[in-house]
């Protein structure tokens, strides 16, 4: 049967304060509704047609950006007159029969399972309300229910219309909904505006649908957090902790072990083997893969990268992957006060150690360069020894150029070496040295000025501190 | 009308065990006493008459160097014989007539609002006690009132005299009020310690009101951190985190987007422009401006800079500008694990990259520095490149010298600029060069040994291990 | 009398979904077994009786190599039919006669005033079991108590066999017990199996005394943390957090001011004087000292070290001193960004700033290393200045040695010092050199290339992109 989905997402949002449309917005990483996008392609819909309104093209535009692939739709919203009239503008888009579920730009986090749930209840005949079930349900529209078995829903009353008796239901509509496409289609045609703020309600509806003995009935959100909408930045910062929590939630669940899920932000994607640790304060975006028994130390910012079992990150390691990606061999010592970037491929038991940063070079197996080191472009061969303090100057101020260091070449401590240069295998450099030209193999390259000292100089002496003007 | 605010804090502070008094605990950043008298300076006070005790001369020293334009005066209390003998040692000071407003300086978080209201409630008329309304108000001394319209204080009853009845009254005091000045005086003279405690309480006052028929209102505070006290390092931290998350939902009821508002500090001032997001376990010190869509990644120490449109810092960026403050332009990219030092001017798109640390220097615009690399007394100009692990040598021992590195220069790997030096615009330096003397405009200067090689050298081989002993 | 303590440690842990037996997870850094261990180990208990099962070998390995010096036995449980089979397998270790108290080996914080308490009220006579009174008891055997006094239990009854009555008792059983040993023995050997589940369970060890008149009463816990047990990583990072906020209540009471307690990690011992301040989101390990008026700043990672009074650690410090310690003297700045490896030893005064890594060298005071510089190896004397960038070159590929630094040097920029290598008092090495051969004191060295400009030299352009193949 036929699936389109709506998504609702046209509003300012006001109480953002913000230049940008309030959908864009980021949870975990990803605009909100990019979510509810990502959520929806996986449903199977023929469409997903979003309504926009403020800052329309540029949520086209980054939308279409992030789903290159995902069956896409905009229709523009303006005026705003509400609702109903919101899903109006999707009706050219739509199918003409089977199912259509409307879901919000701003409620990022509906489960699929829910959404699925919805679809499977409709089945293009009923209409079928997303409502949760909550302590404390005062703002939303009560569900008074009804039917012999209290499955059909009879109404959504609005919190400031109910009475007492309806207040103190606990079932709150969510906006969210799953109709017969032919019925929507009919249903939204006879829409009227004949109320004080002169707007299009979706929820009418619900009378139509009953007075036409179409069943109203209702699906129950597993919980708050999926159908929390964000309206402000403080919403927006509760509803990612939420999310973060159940990312830390999965993860303990599948053996990671956190050592404070309370502080642990997961703003993509994490694959974990097994006997994963991972310290307090933990930052993991893009997509991360950690091997078999890898640890992460405390205040680590990854992303984009690629860790083989083993693997021990310490402190303060940043890497950043970016397009290139990072990989990290099995073994491997990485930190603290590391940095890697995109095109870092570590081998197995490579040593990268504090102030060090790895650009674009692969290292082969036991290669180390453990202090204050900067390898970029670079080919490093295996137990190839980097000293401290040394530079691949692969940066001519014009073009980027390539260093090749053989297996076990010994650097020493302050060397630049100026790229384009070869390293022969075995080679050695002594420290403070500037290679400008290839070194053979095995030999032993030196280029620094003599060691001369002078007796009877005399240090510079503190200047008289001027009198003020 | 006049103001005179008293503020007792006389007290030891045992439990913060501490060799500090009290008072001089920080609470983001700032002495609580501080917090007390910073909010009472707004308040248009002729006088802030703080009374002191343990550690005067301490608590007078700080809080003189705080706040030199406040009308501070200090009285001293000793021995210490209660509150109503505190507030006694503050009659000299004391005005005539007028409002007398008596504050804790251990409760550091009273609204000005709040103050406003129990001046503007007293007028110089009214004795007006600050209460709390709390589910648990145990401990609290209650406030019973009366009245045609139970808008009269009767008593304040202590918790441990109270009968049942009383005890269920969740309204309790605060141990702060506003007092007509001229009642006060005469209350404060007629306090009496026929007690078992052989002390003088300042809550007397309230019978004496009452039987002079002087009204006795209250004025409700908004909720119970303003009227919070700290006694311990559990309290102290306690109110630092509520305080914090009240800031944390100041900022982003303003637009700021914060990923974590539960790991987020600021003690000192934060200006935000639109668009601003702060990404988790920041800390903001001093005075921190952010322009529209300036972005700050996770683990950042800011203090005391001021940071232009568009700029992203990267996560483990510090930043300390001290009183010379520093500056970063628009567009300008800093970190990861940049250290920005005071006096550092960075203009607009500049580079900071890792392992960088700029002291006192001006960067034009586009001029980049991306690893390992030291900048210190220098002028660096537009679309310089410094190069990694370059150092400028601006200290000989004795005294700092100035670098200048006019535009277009590019600056190899490994160099040491030994100032006083000049580099002339459009110059190259090789790398691993050491310049002493100035580099003419669009020359290329180089200062390093050539490079030799040797065949037929043999690397060092481990040494035997010396048997034990 | 004589105590020996059981400890059953033979569970598998699936849900710990783990290749390690579930009591080797670790809580503040140590396995949950070697918690019980160390509590049990401060008891005076004649043997500590571990019952293994999954995982034993590396069970016993790794407790014997934590507490070589405790009386460790371990006994196998394999099959495993029950709690009560696997106290069996430990009786041909236990005593005659006395006191043996059985605790579970995923249960880490027992306190040992509860387990003295516990043994106290056995006194070799009593059976008696630990309990805890809760909100919600909801799977807990339910302890229903009986006697004149109320002061017996007359019987545990499972959560699912409870009658409603039962069910509203809202004390438990926590696992844990004491016995009188030679009792136990006897009831032990009378354990039977003819359940559905055919196990041996430990508490039909109740029935028996009752039957016999052997008393049985109950010591009540002082909180759930203490009885709780891991059974999957979320309660693990559920009771590590408990835990660490303990540890942070424990220090504020001490009088350590913690910013946020919440972001505090102690994984062993931290000892504090006096007026010590620890700023957010810092991690303790191994054992710390801080001395009086100690500030750490903020993110800093310190294991196995010592900082005198009055030292300041900036944020970002990493110190790890391993087996070796590091040492801080008083009034020393560190940080940001450094590092301090094994070995550190750092006079009063001394200054370690950005990006600097100090290794098994000591640093007589005032002594300053302030950026991007490495120190192994090397004897650094009283007021040295040792420059950006520079580095000890202590390692030739093979071996270490040995750099010594007198007092009043002043070590140049971007210098490599070729160890091993003495720099004699008050000696002057200029900027960029290498040095290789001992400098006489008071003299300058210099080791650099003369200085040459080439006029009408053509910086590299960009290389046009190739056309796409």
């Amino acid at each position: 049967m036929s699936l389109d989905v709506v998504i609702m997402a046209a509003g300012k949002g006001t109480r953002m304060k913000s230049a940008r449309p309030k959908v864009l917005h980021t949870l975990a990483g990803r605009p909100l509704l990019q979510h509810v996008l990502e959520m929806s392609a996986g449903l199977g819909a023929e469409r997903l047609i979003t309504i926009t309104g403020h800052g329309a093209e540029l949520v086209e535009t980054e939308m279409r950006a992030a789903l290159p692939a995902a069956p896409l739709a905009f229709v523009r919203q303006e005026p705003q007159l509400g609702t109903g009239h919101a899903v109006q503008q999707a009706v050219p888009e739509l199918a003409d029969a089977g199912t259509t579920l409307i879901l919000n730009g701003d409620v990022p986090l509906v489960r699929p399972q829910t959404a699925r749930a919805l679809i499977e209840a409709c089945g293009g005949e009923k209409l079928v309300l997303l409502t949760v079930v909550l302590d404390d349900p005062t703002g939303y529209g009560r569900i008074v229910r009804g039917g012999v078995q209290g499955d059909r829903v009879l109404a959504i009353v609005e919190h400031k219309d109910a009475t007492p008796e309806q207040r103190a239901i606990n079932e709150g509509y969510t906006g969210m909904m799953a109709a017969p496409t032919a019925h929507l289609r009919r249903w939204l045609a006879n829409l009227k505006n004949d109320n004080a703020q002169k707007e299009y309600y979706l929820t009418d509806i619900v009378a139509m649908a009953e007075a036409e003995g179409v069943p109203v009935v209702a699906t129950i959100a597993s919980g708050e957090t999926e159908v929390l909408g964000v309206n402000s930045p403080v919403q927006l910062a509760d509803l990612e902790r939420r999310y973060q929590r159940q990312r830390a939630d999965e993860l303990m669940e599948a053996g990671v072990r956190l050592r404070d899920p309370a502080r642990f932000d997961l703003r993509g994607e994490l694959v974990c083997g097994r006997d994963v640790e991972i310290d307090v304060n933990c930052v993991f975006e893009g997509r991360v893969e950690l091997g078999d028994e890898v640890r992460i130390g405390a205040n680590c910012v990854l992303r984009n990268a690629k860790i083989a079992a083993g693997a021990v990150i310490h402190p303060f390691t940043h890497m950043d992957g970016e397009a290139a990606g990072i990989e990290v061999g099995e073994g491997a010592l990485i930190g603290p006060f590391a940095r890697l970037r995109p095109g870092a491929k570590l081998g197995a038991e490579v040593h990268i150690g504090n102030f060090v940063e790895v650009k674009n070079s692969t290292m082969a197996k036991g290669a180390k360069a453990n202090h204050l080191a900067y390898l970029g472009d670079a080919v490093v061969g295996e137990r190839v020894n980097y000293g401290a303090g040394s530079i691949t100057a692969n940066y001519d101020g014009a073009n980027k150029h390539r260093t090749t260091i053989e297996a076990d070449v010994h650097v020493g401590s302050n060397c630049v070496l100026v790229a384009p240069v070869t390293l022969g295998a075995g080679a050695t450099i002594g420290g403070g040295s500037t290679i400008t030209k290839d070194v053979p193999a095995g030999q032993l390259a030196v280029a620094r000025g003599r060691q001369a000292c002078l007796n009877g100089w005399t240090r510079p002496a503190k200047a008289p501190k001027k009198p003020a003007e």
